[in-house]
């Protein structure tokens, strides 16, 4: 365990600025974040002041302790609270939060219905029924959304976040290479998957943030892929994109290739899609948003005729969570946060798709700065597979 | 898309009776139990009468209407409603809510709050932030789990799902034949991972339903593992645990092995757990509990003078999903849950953990007959690796 404490401490303060009594983390990214090490069903509580408690199944008690003595110091590490099931932790948490609002009263007032309110990650890792459950069992407390303390932290990535992120995307090219040597005709979708994948982690990956997307022909639409069922015919576009993660840091590369000559409708879609990318890496600065950056993408599909396939969100946030903040498609909002320096954004998240054709999309994962967005690893765009 | 029109009738007249007036699908497993398919965000709405509705991406309408059309003509098959963001999926689906009140009322009367109620599954893959999102804007609507309209219909497997999920076993055996010849002094946990992943991905998973989980030494005690961090060594406990997919069913194989010859104290650990598993596997009949199951596992570890370690839920359901009902140390009330002729259980759940020295366990899947408990797919027990 690695007890970001300089994390921590930034937390408490939102937490305080917020009005909040407390974060409960029951994700891996909040909790990766925090603690500096995964867990298989992370759960903690950060008080806006006092140590954390990190909440632990019985037989990870010592390793647990283990771990926090290491770290700096049981006083000041942190504590543990035990449980026997995910029922029984989180029925363990409701003493603990009456003892602190009991002792901090509601800092910065309470919420609308008088409540003390606590801070939790409503994202798709979250469980509806763990939220539903903490809020039965306290019913003197609200959850709040905790997006308002952590985002203003998250968002903007550290030089090691950084390194780690340039690294995870170093591995999706070496899966991507591995992956367009294996586009010839007849080959299957699973196939390629299991060999990329392979690749990604011995070339270091801890696994994928979703899984592998490897689609043929028209399957190519999809906004997210799957895994095609019928082999790769030759004249078919493929699109194969992959999302390795180090020490829980996403990477994210797509790329569309075609085997064989592109016919006039592929190249038409593959000189479009390319053609957008440098004007939006131009426009990717501190100041700009995602609704910005997708009128940059509209004007382009508009001169080549597209605009009717124009979808909007070309760009998401990520980080230690697949989406973060602006994640564009899944938050209308979040089209309209300014972008700020030390940002990593995508590239290419959505499909120019012609329904029954095919699409096309080539996304990689890019830092803003002031001179516009830089590739954390360059990768060729290079579609056409030739024939031998 | 193979939709399964016999499995939608029995939800809506499993609806009817408990006086739902539709399911929300937001899992791959209801969405894959009931349309034969995946999607990245399998999102629909089955109404207590009349064709389902499935919600999509725009790119992907085309391929889901001729995949509905293929499924069974337009009209029966069901609608397909196009969104371009998450927020607009869940907002499109008020309209179509309010017909459905306005229509039918509130069959089988209404919730506590006078509100008409729509089933949604509340478990892990629910997230929280979109079922919040859905109850603000459809106020007028109970959010209630549909477990108890789901339950009836998925414990129990048809021959179909059993044979998936005896393919996925097997391929589980594959996985751990490699892990097993790999582990020697000086290995990775997560060399033994990226090639058990490999070879299971080779033989024909589609990926696993949890990371897959590789421990040595004093991290064998963890309840689920992760990667230790550390290589191998001579002397040391070792669990791999392997968790493929066939078409979305769940196998599930943990063996413990020991690297050379095992002391006493890891002796003792393998033998009870060893003789653990024949009478739980005689106790798993029609009408036993995981209550009653993990009396007998108290017994046999009391019997060794094990008592103090022995941690409660020595089983749980899967199928579609990687738990699914009884999930015995999730919610405390599935330990009485009555087992059924047909059902897909583990056993080998627990880990036999002494804190600060290691832990054992043997996991696997069987089908509950009335003759006891029969494994999907045998796999020896054989922990003690020969260093030569």
């Amino acid at each position: 365990m690695n007890i970001r404490h300089d994390r921590l401490a930034r937390v408490q303060a939102r937490l305080r600025e917020e009005g909040l009594i407390a974060l409960m983390v029951l994700t891996h990214d909040d909790y990766r974040y925090l603690f500096g090490e995964d867990r298989f069903q992370p759960r903690a509580l950060v008080p806006v002041e006092g140590p954390p408690t990190i909440i632990a199944f019985t037989g990870e008690e010592p390793e647990i302790r283990a771990s926090l003595a290491e770290a700096g110091g049981s006083a000041s590490g942190g504590e543990v609270l035990v449980f026997g099931s995910v029922g029984g932790q989180i029925h363990d948490v409701v003493g603990m939060l009456r003892d602190l609002v009991e002792r901090l009263g509601a800092p910065g007032g309470r919420g609308p219905g008088g409540k003390a309110r606590v801070g939790v990650q409503m994202w798709f890792e979250t469980p509806a029924f763990l939220v539903d459950m903490f809020r039965k069992v306290n019913p003197e407390i609200e959850v709040v959304s905790s997006d308002p303390v952590m985002d203003p932290l998250r968002m903007v990535k550290d030089a090691g976040e950084l390194a780690l992120m340039t690294e995870a995307q170093r591995i999706a090219g070496v899966g991507m290479d591995r992956a367009r040597r294996l586009l010839r005709p007849g080959v299957t979708a699973s196939e390629v998957a299991a060999e990329a994948e392979y690749a990604m982690r011995r070339a270091g990956a801890e696994g994928t943030s979703t899984p592998i997307f490897v689609t043929f022909g028209i399957d190519t639409c999809m906004l997210h892929g799957r895994l095609s069922a019928d082999p790769l015919r030759a004249g078919e576009l493929a699109i194969v994109d992959l999302t390795p993660r180090v020490e829980g840091y996403c990477a994210n590369l797509a790329r569309t290739f075609v085997v064989g000559p592109p016919d006039a409708g592929q190249r038409r879609l593959l000189e479009a899609y390319a053609g957008l990318i440098p004007p939006v890496r131009e426009a990717m600065r501190p100041g700009a948003t995602v609704a910005g950056l997708d009128a940059v993408v509209a004007r382009v599909l508009g001169d080549r005729g597209l605009a009717e396939h124009h979808v909007a969100g070309i760009g998401h946030g990520l980080g230690l969570r697949f989406e973060e903040t602006p994640a564009s498609t899944i938050i209308p909002g979040h089209r309209h946060v300014p972008l700020r320096e030390g940002m990593a954004m995508t590239i290419g998240h959505t499909v120019l798709a012609v329904p029954g054709f095919g699409g096309v999309r080539h996304e990689d994962v890019y830092r803003v700065t002031a001179e516009g967005a830089t590739p954390l690893a360059p990768y060729p765009i290079e579609p056409v597979i030739e024939l031998g």
